[in-house]
């Protein structure tokens, strides 16, 4: 018996990876898992009693066959066979072991009693545990793959700030496939399946002490101990952001919670006053979750509550204008008043029918340009805080040469600039291109002041938590 | 002097136009415009003193030398040359005139006077104007696209039963944009720029009796005459839905309508109100308004607010219960609760781990035949108002033929059946599929069920209009 580590390193950083289940059989999800993880510059020990190699790995009969030091073990095959393994990992002292298959706690009696198996692994073995009925792990920048189903164009998720953890596989695809549309960098996808063992809690910690997560987004639908995750949630709130999609809000969707996962919601209205308090942002729906994750892992919070807007057209002021000052969320944004040097310095670069009061209407007349030194007039203003940057294509003077004069702007500056384009059925190209350049943006008007929002939010959370 | 003709037909189904500055100079307005008129099956007039020919066609001098009986004059130069233009087309008794030119009455005193002579024309000639500072129109069906911004990929929007009206081009480009880009049927596009003579009234009557189309779209940042319209809308209402974007609902948003169109914003309290007494149904941006004009020009109001979801993906039927049972909107949803006999249907065509209850989850391992069968069960249950259908491609054995699954249900009953789906970067192009086939799908859960708040809402407006 060895006593369980924490530490998550050989999980997320293994040496060597052994695959339970590795197949040459096209289509099976252990065929899958191989093929991806030899992406990964990393050792891989294919375990297979009816093969003797696994596209020219030579395969290992069984557990009891493999090397010994081996970081990680996959189990890739059906629940009764997979807890066997699971077993014959632990005695060899394999640290970390992902369950994949389903049939588990979700199944009924006979699930449960395969999962307790898999629960008292730790404890008799020191081996933690991700799953089972899990998607695994995904780390875009070591390419360390186990997601075994089709999840969008993953290159475009290259690597970024925002840690993402799942209690719902497909909740977590999606957000991968919404990562990859529009540009949002992801640091880790965990998929947490059904967590007999490893939880939010142990990837909450572990990623707020990982310099390289900026930010740490859940997906969750039920907390398993509610205390130890909003203590450990203020604790990471404190160095870097926490924003979480809690689903099962409403009656109906709490006891949909119990048919997907068997497990309690929680009571809303306690929830969504303990994630206040403990500095948790939340969020609505996925697209929200990866809004927030996007947002809050690449910019600082601003100082304020003030946004300018800069457009070339009109009715878009209008709209940004109504969505930052009468929304009914508890964020509440205002107009920046610009100061008379500001719009002085607009009417000198802006043609006669603009309007350089906010919101700033360059008109449909705008060039390249004027959008830039009418960002940096407002950057320059004490009374803006964020700048909410309305990037249209369509004026005859604006080129793609405008991406640049904004993104230089976006990233030399503490201001936040948020990004709203639509650009037809060129939006999502326009979009990755600016965020390759590091600027963040979307392709509505309501989320990109919704993004404003998560970062004002923020910047009160950080006011809070350092209140003595 | 001639009584100025109300009927529309000149305009919107010409026999022949003028285009007053058609240019062969690259990137001129007067080129862009004349050269997309080529498209449409219409006899095409240029009219400019400097050139003998416009893209081989003979120009004529000026509109006096332009032969009798045109329909429709296209005004493409700038503010002082086109009144004049159109003055001489009214003393030619030209019925329809559209005056793109900006620099009238949003540009000051001078534009003012300027716009008054325009606005006299239909006194003293029976001319109608449209404009001035409007795109103009753009008609699908017809290929008739007086537009000379970029504005996606038109193709797309090939036709269908929304009529679109915008007092803001640059909205309406972007909503051709969204249009395009998820499938959206448009019938026709009318920008009414500073609206001096013909206004959002006019076009709701013609809309109104017009067969072809089906849902009647506006984005209006200001009403000239609100009563007018109002008792215009709800005539209109009585037989197809009409949607608004009302702009300008904040002060700071408000303050900006002024400056973006010279026109007061109007007590927006006083807005709501009416626009619910009146049939009016409002929406907050023009996603919502696109996403309104194409859910209620395709799919029939149902007979109740009961919703039913099915999902491969439990995640996402908590999330779409949470969002139908706890929205603050005014209109409400509510979860179907199944038969037993539904319950029975499901259980026998799904996998032991679904759930049959609603929300429907029918998880990872469901198959395109399992979709389209509890599809019937759902579709069978007089408990079912509408049907969330939730389609992910990523479960192994879910293929595109999903898509026919669907949607030879979906367009062979009354009761709406609404997608969402997610497929990374294939989610437009999923989209259109869906759309094609005359499935109307979305890109996002709350979307999704914003569309099925759209059609209660609809069938309520009936019901209350109808009343004695």
């Amino acid at each position: 018996m060895t006593a369980a580590s924490s530490d998550l390193t050989p999980l997320l950083n293994p040496r060597s990876i052994a695959v339970i289940g590795a197949t040459n059989r096209p289509g099976r999800a252990g065929r899958i898992i191989f093929e991806q993880l030899r992406r990964a510059a990393v050792p891989l020990f294919p375990v297979n009693p009816g093969e003797s190699d696994v596209l020219g790995a030579p395969a290992y009969p069984d557990v009891k066959a493999l090397p010994e030091g081996i970081d990680l073990a996959v189990i890739a095959i059906g629940a009764e066979g997979a807890v066997k393994a699971a077993e014959a990992c632990g005695r060899k002292s394999i640290p970390h072991l992902i369950v994949v298959a389903g049939g588990f706690r979700e199944s009924g009696p006979e699930g449960e009693a395969l999962e307790a198996r898999l629960a008292a692994l730790p404890r008799r073995f020191g081996s933690r545990v991700l799953g089972p009925n899990t998607l695994g792990i995904f780390l875009p920048h070591s390419r360390l793959d186990t997601l075994f189903v089709e999840h969008g164009d993953k290159a475009l998720a290259r690597g970024g700030g925002a840690a993402f953890i799942s209690q719902s596989g497909s909740v977590g695809v999606e957000a991968l496939g919404l990562a990859s549309n529009t540009g949002f960098g992801m640091r880790a996808f965990v998929g947490l399946g059904n967590a007999c063992d490893l939880d939010e809690i142990d990837f909450l910690h572990h990623f707020a002490d990982d310099d390289g997560t900026t930010c740490i987004a859940f997906y969750m639908e039920s907390m398993g101990d509610g205390r130890r995750f909003l203590a450990a949630a203020r604790k990471a709130s404190l160095r870097k952001p926490v924003v979480a999609l809690k689903a099962g809000r409403s009656a109906a969707g709490a006891s949909a919670v119990v048919s997907h996962t068997g497990r309690l919601a929680g009571s809303d209205r306690v929830v969504s006053g303990a994630f206040r308090q403990f500095g948790v942002q939340r969020v609505m729906d996925d697209e929200a979750l990866c809004d927030a994750a996007k947002t809050l892992s690449m910019l600082r919070p601003p100082k304020g509550n003030r946004v300018a807007v800069v457009t070339p057209a009109g009715g878009y002021g209008v709209m940004a204008a109504d969505y930052t000052t009468l929304s009914r969320e508890s964020v509440g944004l205002r107009m920046a008043r610009l100061s008379p040097e500001t719009e002085n310095r607009i009417r000198n670069i802006s043609l006669p029918y603009a309007s350089s009061r906010n919101p700033v209407d360059l008109t449909a007349s705008a060039n390249d340009r004027m959008v830039g030194e009418t960002l940096d007039a407002l950057l320059n203003d004490p009374g803006v805080d964020l700048i909410l940057c309305i990037a249209f294509f369509a004026p005859p003077a604006i080129t793609d040469a405008m991406i640049d004069e904004i993104a230089r702007r976006a990233v030399a500056t503490d201001k936040p600039v948020i990004v709203f384009t639509q650009y037809g059925p060129f939006t999502e190209d326009y979009l990755r291109r600016f965020h390759r350049l590091g600027v963040v943006g979307f392709p509505s008007i309501q989320r990109a002041v919704r993004a404003a929002r998560f970062l004002v939010e923020r910047a009160g959370i950080i006011r809070r938590l350092n209140l003595p």
